[in-house]
């Protein structure tokens, strides 16, 4: 059979399963029914090595999966991530989700469910692999430091050459693929500021410290050095979210906080925007006599692909006649970066949105849904790239 | 008998009557028993004039009383305020409020007290009057627009040749008098601001419009305008005591507000932070596209004590032996600045604080107490005005 | 003979010896011959005990005279400076300045001319004298650290009791006397402020170190420290008068200049200010990498008369007739202040002000006059200080 | 022969021809002996047809020539610019400049040399031509509005289907070739603004209107717009390079003016930044009584390749074995955009910085020199482009 006639044979089992797990989603880090379901899914074929409760450590209780075809080299892994959302889900389709209050609103329902469709294709192969093929099962991927880090702690990536992942994405057709070399997805960073002034009645300034307008210094401050102190051929973001401060019109408070996000894609610049942080907020505060309090908390890092891969992928949806547009970057973030930050890799796009089926819904909206075409085309990215990577020999 | 005898025999008098009306506080405009309470005071005495519902309008229930002795001039008026305020009693003390939520925190009870005990004294003195006294006994002065207003529009001053006021202050000692010719009490405005920008995702500011980012130029920008186009020897104060903004330290919202005091001592220069306000809301939003919305709202105008009634007040309190200290202008707010608006006049801070006495807390404290005494030395200060003011020759 | 008769016969001698000095300025610390000129005429008084060289030191060639009638206590000083000012004198007058680019564009020739008149009233009473007149003509008032500072190093006032001084003011009119109890006449410091970038290609901002931007940040900031640090019942001012940076629209320039005057009345406010800047511009250029470099110079201190000395100056003049107005403090800059640090004293203005006599421009204009007449009247009001004082009784 | 054997034979007159320009140079729209010189030489190549005063109109004189051998199509052009700067000359060669004052100092000699060396190759094939080959010498590139736009007004790239250019670089290594798909130069925009307030004494902000600290706020909120109002995924700079204000500490100034680029790659974020520009100045002055002025003077649109013809380039380097780096876009301008707006091309820089022959000073910088190897390079490419456009076949 060919690659597309072997997806099409499993399109019903995709469905399914995915249709599953939508209705039984579990949030980041308490995936336990799901983690039981993909197991029991991966005990049906004979030959798949699995290794359970990865990433298992004193921080987490280690929900990940790692199963294994064949021996030797090449070796290719896949990812796909199980966790879903703390959002009411608002659809109205037969396979809603049943945990009122958590919906896989962000398709990694799809995503696992196309990765288990893969095993089952190479299981049917697994005689002809002239290397081996991996299956990343990742738990935790919505919420820092995500499970990524803690699978490849625990040896995952150690035997493995490449690694591929992809995401169903709502904003492009359904057939389209998208990917470019190096910076696909920036590292996403969050901070909160606390400015410690001295409160008092409003009309003494002198005799208080005005925390107010030391933030409001700072958040101009902070975007000045944006504008001037990072090249403006490098991509970076600081945006304040959120500001407090004060319960009376004529009462100065002690202390403001504001929070936000800072979006980056190179480990120099973002280590240059944390400076600047620790600067301005040591600084500014204490040039009035005011305290100022930084914790910056850095995200994943940014994806990177890898030239090669990315153009293994391009290869991949022009072989598959799909549509392939050169992606630009992206401001959202993702941990697949923490894979390629170890060996080589790329991850991708598969379009997913179809205005008939619903599914152009932005993720994370509570009506987001998948147009379930998509998986087959997925299904196919992954087993033209294990052709191309030379493991297997379709048909 | 001499001033201080005659103020000597009204002491119990007074405290009665300020203890029963302490434990028996109405909130500003609310103050219907109070009312009934000092009218009935009133009636007691032969050939006083009283004009009731005083203030009454489309806009108030009128609760002020206006009271006179005598015909003809001088004519001099004397003012107490009689509102209590929302807040808990937490003193531990036989007349402690019996409403509960409500307390004279102020000391209005005291103000109202002692100006029933000049009502006294003057009614043994009646006949010898060379003029005319009258006594203003004021609802709603808490809370603007202010109960003064109403009365003043009522045509209390029409004949009216001075108007005299105190309030007894917990932060001097008892026994002291403050005052000072012009500028005694600010005028205090409130302002909210409202910037509408355009919300959405932390990454894309190049798709919104950062209103927190416009706030923050704005409170910069006004505290510049209050250095740079204020006259320096004029004394103006703005200050913000409460911003608030956004949910989310990644999503950017479409609004912020802040709302703050400004206060200042003359009309022009009101005017002038007023239209400041105008133009910088307006425009610093609008260069980046947003909506700037201001709501200002002017307080009561400033307390400028004439020159001549302030050297009276001095003259008084000297005359009675007592501590004289010119005052330094303060930034709080008093109505007592409309009846000086249209006669002349002057207020005078009587100091009512002793530490054995629990009255140092600050007013508007939920442990405010008055040391009573302070009450004998307003009375002699209204007494010897009135001898001043040739008026009445006491003894 | 009355002080106005004695007054009137000094007048032609004042005029005489104010139009010398006009036409023969000399500028701070250089002012050899007008030294001589005043010893001269100081000489023909027998009784006259004269110290010269007073204030000669290692800074200074020290061109101070301080002159005395009689013995012990009261002992009254007053004080003329008689610098000029490095100004073209642009008036068409036969007194007009010969030295060309030097002007008595500040009436110090009038202080001085006085002054030696009222050697001239006191010597023919000097065997009436109950206690001591000094006279002290003052060097270098123009220029800080100005000539006081070293007279009274020299020891003048070790002996005197109070001093008096005063200025002829131009823009009050002629036989108005202008004081003030307490701040009278601002210190008024200056500061230089150098940032230090890194310069650079316009188009390349990530390399350089943009020290216009950090200007602006601390321009704006050092204006909201002034509204926000300093009790708005004090008056302070800081204006930037110049900046300037870089020679090309595309070039990023390496270093950015401004600079400014700071204007306070009292020591502790001067202070603050001072720190303010202090932190200003060490923080904000040290938070981009930038060094801020600050030279603050300390100007006079404030003038701020003694009470009691400001009644005697406001009893003189009503006592004289003349128009008595209460003087607004003011932003600009005088040493006599240095005098009333040390012993009680008082200030004030001597309107000369007259459109008729084309003595109604600014101080230090090129076209600067003084309303002869007013001198008549300062010599007078000394006279009277005198008397009031005690020291002499005219006639 | 083969394309290096051409070049090689063509070495010795592309340096003579280059080092009489270098000797003989003038600066835009001044250049009158070089247009001669150049039409001289193109004179002696029989068949090639000659425009003469290109680009002549009632703005300028016109000094353009377009010379073209062959017919039909494809027709691919080439461009040279031959103007010079009004810089001094500091080498220490035999070729010096002549003209003092003026110096080819950004290597234009060179791209003319090397443009007349391709006539002459292209002159000895002229008969195997497959198409047409012409020849742009541009005169005024320096100096906005440029030559470029009064060429193509002149319509000679009517019949062209392709224009590629090329700039020798010394900052590259000779022999190494750079460009990239899309945007490769920005375009540089220039703005001056001025600010009026009101100036006058220092001490009193109060009734002047402080231009300084509106410069300080507007040059803030600018750099703030840059970050906040432009997606983070385009480039643009904003830079200020001049400022200058006042004449001494102590006087408020009625005027400052500031000065800067602007550097884009887009219309349309030019077009937004010329809004804010235009906002910013006239709403930050207006909110304080001032008047903003703002002068925007658009430079050239940005250069921004055409992906084919970025490629063709690109094979040409590799095929003649040369280095082939992608570029990174670059913030510098030139009016090459103007072809490529019209018709489809590219633009490349060849290296030619050798240590060894004193030939990598910063373009524009008083000792620039070329490796004159480079020329060679450059030649190659240009007979290599026209052997991928299939217009001749060497040899």
């Amino acid at each position: 059979m060919s690659i597309k006639e072997i997806a099409t044979s499993l399109e019903d089992k995709m469905v399914e399963t995915r249709r599953y797990m939508h209705m039984h989603p579990e949030v980041s880090f308490k995936e336990e029914k799901t983690y039981e379901f993909i197991l029991d899914k991966l005990k049906q074929y004979d030959g798949l090595k699995i290794r359970e409760n990865v990433g298992k450590n004193n921080e987490t209780t280690g929900k990940g999966l790692f199963a294994t075809f064949g021996e030797g080299h090449p070796h290719i892994a896949f990812r796909a991530d199980f966790d879903a959302l703390p959002i009411v889900d608002q659809k109205d389709v037969p396979y809603k989700s049943q945990n009122e209050g958590v919906m896989h609103a962000c398709g990694h329902d799809g995503h696992t469910s196309t990765l288990i469709a893969l095993v089952d294709a190479v299981s049917h192969n697994k005689d002809k692999l002239k290397g081996s093929v991996s299956f990343i099962f990742q738990f935790g991927e919505e919420t820092a430091p995500g499970g990524a880090k803690f699978m490849i702690e625990d040896g995952i990536l150690e035997d493995v050459d490449k690694v591929y992942g992809q995401h169903y994405w709502s904003q492009f057709p359904t057939h389209e693929i998208r990917t470019r070399k190096g910076e696909l997805i920036s590292s996403p960073d969050t901070f909160k500021v606390k400015i410690k002034g001295r409160g008092g009645h409003a009309a003494h300034p002198g005799n208080n410290i005005d925390a107010i307008l030391i933030a409001a210094e700072m958040i101009t401050s902070l975007q000045t050095a944006v504008a001037r102190q990072i090249a403006p051929l490098e991509n970076a973001v600081v945006t304040i979210g959120k500001i407090s401060a004060g319960n009376s019109f004529n009462v100065m408070p002690d202390v403001v906080e504001f929070e936000g996000t800072v979006r980056t894609f190179k480990p120099e610049i973002k280590q240059k925007i944390k400076e600047i942080f620790e600067l301005e907020v040591e600084y500014t505060a204490k040039k009035r006599g005011a305290i100022g309090m930084l914790n910056y908390i850095e995200g994943y890092p940014a994806v990177v692909n890898l030239d090669r891969e990315a153009e293994v992928v391009e290869e991949a949806a022009k072989a598959l006649g799909l549509e392939f547009v050169e992606a630009k970057p992206s401001m959202i973030g993702e941990d697949f970066s923490m894979y390629i930050q170890d060996k080589p890799g790329a991850f991708f796009y598969t379009g997913s949105g179809s205005e008939g089926k619903n599914s152009t819904f932005a993720h994370h909206h509570e009506k987001f849904d998948l147009d379930e075409d998509a998986m087959k085309t997925a299904l196919q990215m992954f087993m033209k790239i294990l052709e191309i990577e030379e493991v297997v020999t379709w048909g």
